[in-house]
């Protein structure tokens, strides 16, 4: 007989496009995994395709039974509410996925944002393993972070700790998606560095970003402003400049207060802008205090996509 | 018999010029305290005066024996080795005074920075009570704060979290005490506050400090900037309301981070300042992420001198 506590566990990643199960056992290995696309994203047909995706991946696994089930999804989860307050990549709105999906499964289930579950699947058998505090920033469409400390994942007195990307940068700066001005992931958020390089595109200040884009808005990329930077068009340099050093400050000055042993550092933007991550490396180099940087190790994260529904298997 | 996790606690405060001893209860109580002044300030004098100091407090509360000490020290203190790696007010750098003490009282000694033991304190004991989460900033003549989560304190990797006075806030800026360019301690602790309100009255350009100082520098105190402004002086409100940011902005971000259900703000400077402390409160309402301060209680410390000597037996 399989003692409870290590029987397998099923982790489930929900994304905008599909949902993806996994059987994980207690060592944060997938054993096997399925995905399903999601055809309409009402909360019902989202709760359909999930228990698709894991009853797939219980059966590849030849798993009768798992210990608990751990969901990661993109958005707002007070604390242990099992609410998904707000889930902007599903258009939903406090919508009780815990509970539909622990009726629908038969079992209790946990459900985390999915950054959080990803730094709990890197602490645990990724990039994070052998340490004790970590802290960890993604920088994608948003700009999100976690902490990790004394082993425990941090999530505040209301659940919502590590929103670095709405720590303010500039009072009364640009205007966030979250509706407050002067927000990090206002200027470092991939979406924000579009819209700011569209901008200067079309002020027809910087001709690097003309060349890189024939004119047109629509080839603009979160990677473009790093590109025309790199070919030295001043206006483009300044910006550039001025929003690295924005995040680097932000990551740096959280080194020195949580004084992780290690700096995760993630997310599309920094995977595909190689010079923004190298600014953010060497100024928390400079920037974070000495101190605080005794020890520290920065690295990537290890596990790819896997790492949300290892973490979201991990913390069920 | 009394059992041995519910037998008095020895708490020590460590400061520059008086040791303090108290015999603590389980809960925080205090059953006895002494201090003894300290005439020199060699380590092994230093053991003494806490000793006689303890002796002293053991007498008065009838206790024989404790269960544990804990020492409350103003200095950097890494991990759990004991070691006063530089304490600026006894002049001292590497002093292993966990060592020395537990040889002269014959039981275990936990050495830990002052603002930590007064953190955890207040939250055993006084303004924390309640909550799982909180954020504690102290401004005297440094800037300080400590972290708890999930009911623990955030020691950190190499045990030095909690440093938001050497976070940097201007790139490359004003010198810190510490060496470094830029930290919030250079611009809004005590010491700096006072620098920069006395190169303010050198330069001749604020009649209110020549005022309120009758033109010698001697007389300028942490608060003199903030009476200036409130006289309305030009040059001195801008410093005052630059300063004021920093500091605003600083705790605010942490808000956002770490979520807190509480957020204590105490020392010397945001306790004869209310000007701005109130700039602080207000601050944080409006820079901080809406959701991170849904719940949110800003409060002042409520044990006073007290926080640090129960909060250093509380963690031995």
């Amino acid at each position: 007989m399989i003692e409870k506590d290590r029987m397998p566990r099923l982790g489930i990643d929900l994304g905008g496009t599909f949902a993806r199960a996994a059987v994980v056992d207690e060592q944060g290995r997938i054993l096997a995994a399925d995905k399903v696309a999601l055809s309409e994203r009402t909360p019902s047909a989202v709760v359909e395709a999930i228990a698709r995706a894991a009853q797939q991946a219980l059966k590849a696994a030849g798993a009768v039974d798992v210990n608990a089930c751990g969901v990661g999804a993109a958005g707002q989860i007070h604390g242990e509410s099992g609410v998904l307050a707000v889930a902007p990549n599903l258009g939903w709105r406090n919508v009780p996925l815990g509970a539909l999906l622990a009726e629908r499964l038969g079992h209790g289930v946990r459900v985390v944002n999915d950054l959080r579950a990803a730094a709990w699947g890197e602490f645990n058998a990724g990039a994070g393993r052998g340490s004790q505090d970590m802290y960890t920033v993604f920088v994608g469409s948003g700009v999100g972070s976690a902490v990790i400390a004394n082993g425990r994942l941090v999530t505040g007195g209301s659940g919502l700790a590590g929103e670095l990307g709405h720590t303010k940068v500039v009072p009364n700066g640009r205007k966030c998606g979250c509706g407050e001005l002067g927000c990090l992931e206002a200027y470092v958020g991939g979406h924000n560095l579009m819209a700011q390089t569209r901008e200067l595109l079309a002020s027809g200040k910087s001709p690097a970003i003309r060349e890189l884009t024939g004119g047109d808005p629509e080839k603009i990329t979160p990677v473009t402003l790093e590109k025309a930077a790199e070919l030295g068009d001043a206006v483009a340099s300044e910006l550039y400049e001025r929003v690295a050093l924005m995040l680097t400050l932000a990551v740096a000055n959280q080194v020195t207060v949580l004084n992780p042993a290690r700096l995760i550092l993630g997310g599309g933007v920094l995977t595909h802008c190689p010079g923004l991550r190298r600014r953010v490396v060497e100024g928390v180099q400079k920037y974070a205090s000495t101190t605080s940087r005794e020890g520290l190790l920065i690295t990537e994260a290890e596990l790819g996509d896997d790492s949300g529904i290892i973490g979201a298997a991990l913390l069920a």
